[in-house]
């Protein structure tokens, strides 16, 4: 519309279309599902919270990580941003959000009480994570080869106080499919529940629950089993709750869910924990879900928090389901962790003499340098 | 289990199966989706907050207000509860909850500050809520025939804050498909939106808007338009961000979506506010919602209250929807109110002379009595 001003003998652009220019370009080159929209999401959230870190910025998005890192060295590059003690936007950062975007609000309005959950841990419920506290900090390394990744604790009491505030804790019997979280152990701490059961494949957190267990003499089942293969007949058509983690790929959703409704039988409540997705993969989610005969009656955002993964930004949802006719529908139970859907190949340097090593399969957690150290830090990403 | 004792020579059955036979007979009778649940849960709601009015029943457990009425009833003659300023536990009642629920939990975990919602209003958007008042004051009685049910002024203001909070306000093109809700209002006042779009059949809505928009000097675009019909041209594929809070029946939502759809394009964020429906039917809604390529990226119960409209319990949820390729999906245009999919005959008590009338398309607003008089109490519903 507006005609530049003559520069240097050259016809300049306005910087409307310049902005829209560098926009396109950046979201055409990380190819995320959500566009445009995502790369102006990430601005909005820097415009509001600056100086703000990329883990953040990831979380307020619920962006991958690693696209966010990509969109920020971006802009960094184009001037729209410097770093000083976390991202913030430049003179002509600030432009563009002010005058191209229009952003015109700094600050927040979820809510700073509930941190936008909607529920609160009142005294008995902050009894309980204290109590909890000791049995969660015995947890060792996750294995991130299962796809484990470890909720705070904190999320794991307001997942129960969710439960029991919708009514799905108090006199009902619970199963926890797969509990590398250890929600089973706030859960029992209530003394609310009917019955308790943990089916989960990793003995190192069944031992921790079973030590819980004896310690404070609360009655769980804990049952070692590979949900790839159906459930015990003792368990199933036996429980009304069930509360799930499940590897964030379509096949860990549709089996974890499955298996839950081997448990609940015909109808009955379940409470996924599951990653922000892209809108196609979200979209598949949303239809397998449906497809069981579960309805989604909430979905909150940003509900669960994990310590470490850095990946899923350390951000998940939690969503209510309720199932009535429900219909089991496992795909492939093979290709359930994410490794095994979208294999990824790692580089890590070695803090302490700069070696890189090359990872596929392997955990971090299990290498060493030939240096002896075991420091290492990720450099580089690579999809196979 | 346990052999009951010998009273009167007769032996007795155990307290546990009676309950039992109860509460399934209850279950049975209400002929409710939810079935043993929806009775426990409105137990369980009274067991936490009683003495509780039987509209607040119907809010905190979502179930439609003529069906906790008709389990509140039941449970009455059951000798389970009894009135006293609202609904209370008889000693009976207590046992049932605490013995054979085993309910253990009185209080709530909702978030007092954000009553759930997960989002709060600053000064800024309070400012807003008492700008909006006198012009929410102007609403005329609501036409039920088009299913007319007025959210409260302080609901269009939190989902103003909720659009501002997620990034889909500022600086971007809102439609608001069909506004009797005046959500507008709030939204024209903060002055972050890029353009506003109004388009609905009610001249005496519109008329509101219009009043305001010159009184405070913005510009909203207003649209008398019949959503059965297309979208004019000059409003499609022209928006960023839909509202709407449609008929609550599946062709309804489909339609008012689907016009959304057209003002959107190929992609964009859409707000619906939609009531909480039994499980077959919002199995149907969210089903509806994927095949036109929105994704759920949250759903908030309820979020939204309204002034009136006793059968909806006054609450229904918000969900944000997000879509990439959408495709509208219009059903039957013609049966999208209510009125029309269930037809129900209500019968009205004049509360002066006590004659009995019989509505069925007819609004009770626009009775008036033989005896002069306007005042009226609904006594009884039925299905056609």
């Amino acid at each position: 519309m507006i005609i530049g001003n003559i520069g240097r003998g050259k016809k300049e652009i306005n910087e409307d279309d310049k902005f829209n220019i560098i926009l396109d370009k950046i979201a055409k080159k990380v190819n995320v599902s959500e566009g445009r929209r995502a790369v102006e999401d990430i601005i909005r959230i820097i415009f509001r919270e600056q100086p703000i870190s990329t883990k953040k910025i990831a979380q307020k998005t619920r962006l991958p990580l690693p696209i966010v890192a990509k969109v920020r060295a971006m802009l960094e590059r184009e001037k729209i941003l410097k770093r000083n003690k976390g991202a913030i936007l430049t003179d002509l950062g600030e432009k563009l959000a002010k005058e191209y975007l229009k952003l015109r609000y700094r600050g927040s309005l979820i809510c700073d009480k509930c941190k936008g959950r909607g529920i609160i841990l009142d005294e008995f419920f902050k009894e309980i994570l204290n109590k909890a506290e000791k049995y969660f900090k015995k947890r060792p390394s996750p294995n991130t080869l299962i796809d484990q990744s470890f909720a705070t604790l904190e999320t794991s009491v307001y997942r129960v106080a969710l439960m029991c505030e919708r009514g799905d804790l108090e006199g009902r019997r619970i199963m926890f499919v797969g509990d590398d979280d250890l929600t089973s152990i706030p859960a029992a701490l209530t003394g609310f529940a009917d019955e308790i059961a943990v089916v989960d494949i990793d003995e190192r957190i069944l031992r921790i629950i079973e030590e819980f267990s004896k310690e404070e003499d609360v009655k769980i089942k804990i049952v070692k089993h590979d949900l790839r293969k159906p459930l015990p007949n003792d368990l199933k058509d036996s429980f009304d709750t069930i509360s799930t983690d499940p590897p964030y790929t379509l096949n860990g959703l549709r089996l974890f869910l499955s298996r839950g409704i081997e448990a609940l039988g015909k109808e009955g409540v379940a409470y996924l924990s599951y990653s922000h997705k892209p809108i196609e993969e979200f979209l598949l989610v949303q239809k397998a879900i449906n497809e069981m005969n579960f309805v989604i009656s909430e979905l909150i955002p940003n509900f669960n928090y994990y310590e470490g993964s850095e990946i899923i930004a350390n951000t998940t949802f939690i969503a209510r389901l309720i199932g009535k006719d429900l219909k089991p529908n496992i795909g492939d139970t093979e290709k359930i962790y994410t490794g095994l859907v979208k294999p990824v190949i790692r580089y890590y340097k070695c803090l302490k003499c700069g070696k890189i090593y090359k990872l596929l399969n392997e955990r971090i957690e299990d290498l060493k340098c030939s240096c002896g150290s075991r420091k290492f830090r990720m450099v580089k990403r690579e999809k196979l």
